[in-house]
């Protein structure tokens, strides 16, 4: 039983008080039969016949944010990464460090968030591990997810499969994560009511597959936002991108908090949105398609992919000229996610 | 290109600095066909009909010990959960999360060491995840390893199996592991050559599995150790145990360090060990079959299972008493993989 207010070094020795930590905390907010039964892994049934697996770690700071906390981003980012591909998310597991001293109540509240998105999302946690660090050694808690889920026949999106001619296209606005963590890290002396996207979105991208099988990519433009993951498909598929500023969409107290903090909102982070690439014939479709979906109202059409040897990723701004759009032009954004 | 010799924030920002890393180091070390495409997912057929996903943490300090790093123990730690299930493992994932000022040269080094170490196990690292925390909010470098493995049809192993009248055995010496990380952690003036007995054990246990198919229960005494690892079997299994002390192997020079730092043989990690319960009548077939495989030479039958619903692990001593085996008597020993 948990009798104590903060983590200390005996939760990550591996005696009774892990197994406690265990069994009172993690078992109770993200418990299923698998998770349950307590072995050093999880045997599942086997999805489908092609898998994708994912990783991703999660430093963010501060823990808990206007729109969520550490927890619901290590959920939503997970099944995130296995959406981009295609695919259905079915089991995670979750890995984490915690930093002694670190307040138990406050990982009650991050597992618990992270058992409700799990849930929300119809995917089960189903192995982890639990190691504690030194005070000053860590920073709280650091969580590491995977994920597994089963890919469709006939589906087969990458990052490599954008070709010229394609239509690029984003589901709504960006840069609110960056600056909902950004206007809890700094003294920054503005209101704001933004809260973070974070959302998982592996129904919007089901409600695509099912609208235009042949979607050639999908990307959630996550830390170094919309620049970063739109060059990342430039380089893959060896393509170049025009888009258009105008049509990339952005609320307007984002776009005001950018230009406060000195950021370019193309290179401010999100975590509930997502790029696709499609034959530009059935853009439409997609379009519509995405906009039918709670998490896709504000999407548009933003751009053409182009042929382009040097895969330069350009934009035709508000004003009529034109501007490279590079991986990191502003300033870092250390754990934003 | 990194011509950089330390993480910097930039690392984990997301742009190019991050991209140079992934693509200079990691993709070096660790790169096959699935893990080079460069998409937030690595899509792998399946391997088998029953899956088992597994995932731990890794904060060994130090980072290098006599016998391994922390890249080795990545590796071979999740590989051996797998292997606990009596799964074949297949793909592995890896995120990191990086101190600042952390030297490159270190991290080319660890990440080389689990680049050899899954080679050999025949393993793919087909995902991965790189974050970087501001320096004095980590220590160096933390890694989560997550695996997949197959079970093959007619396996059916968990801590749960274990039956009153079954063979407790054990595959070699116990404490190596947690007396050659001590030894070089702490200034004990003593000199020694004990090696860390980091190892994969899966082709023993398809060694084992091949030869008694029934095998009940596998798992290995990591952290903890092996008292806490046969009471989380006997918990688990709702039995009690009863061990011989003088069959328990163990190094004359681990058996002095132990003494000299005040601790329980029993309660000092592995990293290359495994227990095995199975049914009596086979305990010699499996047995020979442990001694026959490199990794199991100084196997040896250590005790039975006992019907105990108070489920306690108890020992006859070396001295004709008996005591009870607790999870952890003696000091914690933090950080041990």
């Amino acid at each position: 039983m948990i009798d104590q207010v903060a983590v200390d070094m005996t939760h990550g020795g591996g005696g009774r008080a892990m197994a406690d930590l265990i069994s009172d905390l993690f078992i109770r907010h993200l418990g299923n039969p698998i998770l349950a039964r307590g072995d050093d892994g999880a045997v599942v049934d086997t999805p489908g016949a092609r898998l994708v697996l994912s990783t991703d770690g999660h430093v963010v700071a501060p823990l808990f944010f206007p729109g969520g906390d550490i927890g619901v981003l290590s959920v939503h980012g997970t099944i995130n990464d296995l959406a981009m591909m295609g695919a259905r998310p079915v089991y995670m597991t979750a890995g984490f460090v915690l930093e002694e001293g670190f307040p138990l109540a406050d990982l009650d509240r991050i597992v618990g968030s992270m058992g409700k998105a799990a849930r929300a999302a119809g995917v089960q946690v189903v192995s982890g591990d639990t190691k504690v660090v030194e005070k000053g050694k860590g920073d709280g808690v650091f969580i590491t997810t995977t994920g597994l889920g089963a890919v469709p026949d006939g589906v087969a999106i990458s990052a490599a499969h954008a070709r010229p001619g394609h239509a690029i296209l984003l589901s709504g606005t960006i840069g609110d994560h960056g600056v909902a963590i950004l206007s809890k890290r700094e003294n920054l002396g503005f209101e704001t009511d933004i809260l973070s996207d974070t959302a998982a979105l592996h129904g919007l991208v089901a409600a695509m597959v099912a609208a235009v099988p042949d979607i050639a990519v999908l990307r959630d433009p996550t830390r170094g936002g919309l620049a970063a993951a739109l060059n990342e498909i430039a380089a893959a598929s060896r393509v170049g991108m025009v888009l258009d500023e105008a049509a990339i969409p952005i609320r307007p107290d984002v776009a005001a908090a950018c230009e406060l903090l000195g950021l370019d909102p193309l290179n401010t982070a999100n975590e509930g949105k997502l790029i696709a690439i499609c034959p530009a014939e059935r853009s439409g479709r997609l379009l519509e398609a995405m906009r039918s979906h709670p998490l896709g109202r504000a999407a548009a059409i933003i751009g053409t992919v182009t042929e382009d040897p040097a895969t330069i990723v350009q934009m035709e701004t508000s004003f009529g000229g034109a501007r490279v759009v590079d991986w990191m032009s502003g300033e870092q954004l250390p754990r934003i996610c």
